[in-house]
Order: structure tokens, then C-alpha cells, then sequence
């Protein structure tokens, strides 16, 4: 065992994350801002640090998985953060899903401080952190990255180093302009069908098998179909990743059209107070143009 | 043998379509207007007839595969159309791929002449058609269905009867609108991570088994990052189905947002010159915008 692992962030995401860790033999200290979420694994044995700076003094590798950027630079540069106690040599794992200049700028910063720095955003959902089964997208130096894999394996499926540093929330970001944009397609395509009158579960089984399949056309359907909108992943989340992919594309100079529109169909259902509705509920979007609603012929 | 079946239209689907109804033991009276690419269907025993009438003339089930709907008005109503010779009860089978609004007036038409139709557009590409293997998207009347549910079989691998007349071509419309949008959100993803320097080979080793993945990534994404434009799918073609899905939607009144996005994107790089190329260029309309090119990171 390579002595303690700190951990911060036990959310939807983070905490079954922990979980695996621990299950691994892996002996962590956590910190979470709501104190009470720790609980469950405190009873397990990992030890309850009161701030981030706690977590900093007892340990050399870092993990963290909180909202966004602004989060994620409370936890290193707030008045309790990290930076004020990180270890010579300290590696901080950021698994959060942010802007990858953010993850550039943290890196900076932490290299300052005498300490190393990753983004390694995840994507595979709850369900996905849970079974440990969870895909890992790892920017960050090579020495740093074989440091911290076999700790990542507890935690998921698979983890590629994509590149350096901000390559996991580029990646990251890659990722969510194709889900996005396949999902919506198939919101585009079942009201086209529903609208022209023929059942859209007839059109998904001509064409399920095709050029059309898709990994959200296969998970989504039946959802939609049968107006299933509980989450999954929620509207008011995916669109903080299309967010920070927006910034991130205006940074870098790169358009972003198809993601571009599916935020603003996103950005309307969140108005009309559906953003804790699974990210499916964007075929409403199109539903409400065409005064029509994706369901099955009886 | 059911007596001899019309085949109008040799194009590149046409003919090995065709000849796979031929390969079944199905004797063929062909017309296309371009006469020669008859020439071998003819040496291997089809008959060769010098207009659609005459070929209405022999025939009590005659396919159709030609561009789009102005040509299949030709084949139906022109001077030496179908409709001069057509015997009572016969079954004209429509597989181009047209705007679903006019299979539903030629319907009418051919019925008010005694005859029916039906909509059968495929997809699966040249390859589909040469191998037999193409998906057929039919619709049109249940009895008339189970006429030529054996024959299209002979030409596809699946042939799903989706609904009444017009219901393939809203299913043939609604599997563009995937495949498209899914297409452009690999360019945008991939063009994305070029731009912020990182190799789109490892992303989409990171993410292609994950929700990002679709058969059109599956399928194109060797093609692009090996900057290989040879077609495949011509964007000339591409664009002519979304057309038909842009009229059929207004007509419909239904939203097609990412759809009218790839169309411009499509008619830029048509307008670029880059109309015979495969439709997977659809990436140089993002790699123009940002200024870089998707490749591999030596």
C-alpha cells in the first residue's frame, strides 16, 4: 500500500468512486463540503479531514471530482484549500468535468506550489461509478500518469492518457459534442417521423441496425418512446458540460454548431423547468415546434 | 415465376439490384434511359425495352430506382410513361429515395390509373446493393406488400414495411437526418481536439466505445483522420436527401435544426467544388472555420 489517498468530492460521482478505491485495499482521507455525505465511508474506515488543506498534509496523491472550474479552485486556492498544506511532490488528480484551459491555468499553479497536476474527467455516468466500469480521460505528464493508473483502474474500465495536460477535458468535451448532437438527431428524426404520421417505433426498427445506430439511439429509445424522462443524466448537468464546451471553443477558435444549437434547445427546457429531466427530454424541444409528441401507433 | 418484373433505372443501385432479382431466377424487362448501361443485364437474358411503357406494357410488378422526384414523374407520367401501358392491378415499386409528400401524389395517381405504388427507398450504399444486403424502407397498401415482400428480398437484406404509402421515404428522411447530424458531430468533435493540439486517434480510442459511439464513427473515422475523400457517399447525393428532408419538413411542419446545419455546411463544400467527394469531407466545413486539419499526431 502507497500510504494514504485523499479524496474529495463524494457527489453522485464521487463517493461510489471512493467506494472502489477503498475495495481495493486503498486506505483514503476524504473531505466533502457537506460534511454528512461521508459518513457511510468514515463507517468503512476512511479517515473525515475537516478541510482540503487536511487532505493536502496527510497524502501524496489527490483525487477531487466536484462541479466546475470555480469549485474545483476553491478546493486548491481557497482559504483551507490544498495549496496551503500540499506535499513536496503532491499530485492532484482533478477527475471533475471542466474547461480544459481552467485545467491548464490549475496545472500552472500547482506546478507553482511545488506539487503536479492532471485532469482526468470521467464519463460513464453513476451507474458507471458504481461497477467501477467508468471511462477515464487523463491529460497530465507521463511520469505523473504512472503514477496514479492503477489507482484510476479501481475506479474505471479503462483510463487512456490522451496527452498533456487539459487532454482529458478536451476529451471530455469531444465526447459530449457527440452525445449531445447524436441525441438530439434522433429527437430531430423520431418528431419528423411522429409529425409525417408513421410510428417512430416502426422507423427505429428499419433503421436501428444502419448508418443511423447510434450509443443514444440504442440507450435513449425506449425512454423516449415510452416518456420515461426520469434521469439518467439530468439536463441541468449536461449543460454545464456544453457550456464549458462553448467557452472552451471560442478560446480555442473552433465552431461548435451542432452543439450550439443543442444548448439552446437545452437552455429552453431548463426555462420551462425541466433540467431535472433526463437529457432524452431534449426531443421536447422539437415536439413543441411541431405541436406533436414521439409516441407509439397503438 | 410470377410472370416477368419490370426494372426501370440502372444506375449505380439500379443495376445490381437488378441483377440480384435475376440472380433468383427472375426474368427481367429493363428500360433506362441511358440505353448501353442496359447492355449486360441485356447479354445475361433480360429483356430490353425502349420505354417505361413498353416495360408497363408486359409487366404486373415493375421497380423503379431513379434520382429524385422530377425523374420518377418522367417514368410515370411523361410521354412514354408507365401510365400509357399500365395493366390493371399492377404494382409500380418506387425505391428512390425521394420527398415523401410526392410518393403520396403519385399514389394517388397511379391508383386513379388502376394500378398501385409504393415507396421503397434503401439505404446501405452501392456495396448494400451489389451484395444483396440493403435495408428497404417500404411503404405503401398491406396486400401489395406481401406481393413483393419476396422480391425486395431478393435485393436487400431487410425489408420493413413501416406503414402506409410515403412511410418509407419518412423513414428514409428520418435515418438521414441521423446519419448526417451524427456526421457532423464527429467533424465538430474531432476538429475540436485538433484545434486545442490534441491527437483526435486518442480520442477516439478514449471514447469510441462509450455513448459517443455511432456506426457513422465507426465507419468514417479512418477515412478522415487518413485525409481519404474517395466516396463512399457522394456529397452530391448526401445533399439531395436533405433537401427532400428540408421540403418535407417545412411541408410537415416540423423543426430539422442539425439537419439544416449540415445542409449548409454540405453547400459550402459543394459550392468549394467538393461535390464528388465523400460525405465525411463535411469536416473540412469545421477545419475551415478553425484553420487546422484533423491528423494524426506523429
Amino acid at each position: 500500500m502507497a500510504g494514504k489517498i485523499g479524496f474529495i468530492g463524494l457527489g453522485i460521482m464521487g463517493k461510489p468512486m471512493a467506494k472502489n478505491l477503498m475495495k481495493h485495499g486503498h486506505e483514503l482521507c476524504v473531505y466533502n463540503r457537506t460534511q454528512a455525505k461521508a459518513k457511510e465511508l468514515v463507517e468503512e474506515g476512511a479517515v473525515l479531514c475537516e478541510t482540503p488543506a487536511q487532505v493536502a498534509a496527510r497524502c501524496d496523491i489527490i483525487f477531487l471530482i466536484v462541479s466546475d472550474a470555480p469549485d474545483v479552485k476553491a478546493v486548491l486556492e481557497g482559504e483551507n484549500g490544498i495549496l496551503n498544506a500540499l506535499r513536496p511532490g503532491a499530485v492532484v488528480v482533478d477527475m471533475s468535468s471542466i474547461n480544459p484551459n481552467a485545467s491548464r491555468e490549475f496545472y500552472q499553479t500547482v506546478k507553482a506550489h511545488g506539487g503536479s497536476y492532471m485532469d482526468a474527467p470521467v464519463s460513464g455516468g453513476e451507474q458507471g461509478a458504481i461497477d467501477g466500469k467508468l471511462t477515464i480521460m487523463v491529460g497530465g505528464d507521463d511520469a505523473d500518469f504512472d503514477r496514479v493508473k492503477d489507482l484510476l483502474l479501481c475506479m474505471g474500465r479503462v483510463a487512456v492518457h490522451v496527452g498533456g495536460i487539459g487532454s482529458g477535458n478536451v476529451t471530455k468535451c469531444a465526447n459530449q459534442i457527440i452525445t449531445a448532437s447524436n441525441l438530439a438527431a434522433v429527437g430531430e428524426a423520431l418528431t419528423f417521423a411522429a409529425k409525417a404520421g408513421v410510428d417512430p417505433r416502426k422507423v427505429y426498427d428499419a433503421i436501428k441496425g444502419g448508418m443511423a445506430q447510434s450509443a443514444m439511439f440504442d440507450s435513449k429509445f425506449e425512454k423516449i418512446i415510452g416518456r420515461d424522462f426520469k434521469p439518467g443524466f439530468k439536463l441541468d448537468l449536461n449543460i454545464k458540460d456544453l457550456k464549458n464546451v462553448l467557452s472552451a471553443a471560442q478560446a480555442f477558435g473552433t465552431p461548435v454548431t451542432l452543439t450550439t444549437d443543442c444548448y439552446e434547445m437545452m437552455m429552453m427546457l431548463i426555462q420551462q423547468g425541466l433540467g431535472q429531466d433526463d437529457n432524452c427530454s431534449i426531443v421536447k424541444y422539437y415536439e413543441q415546434c411541431a405541436g406533436t409528441e414521439v409516441k407509439e401507433v397503438q
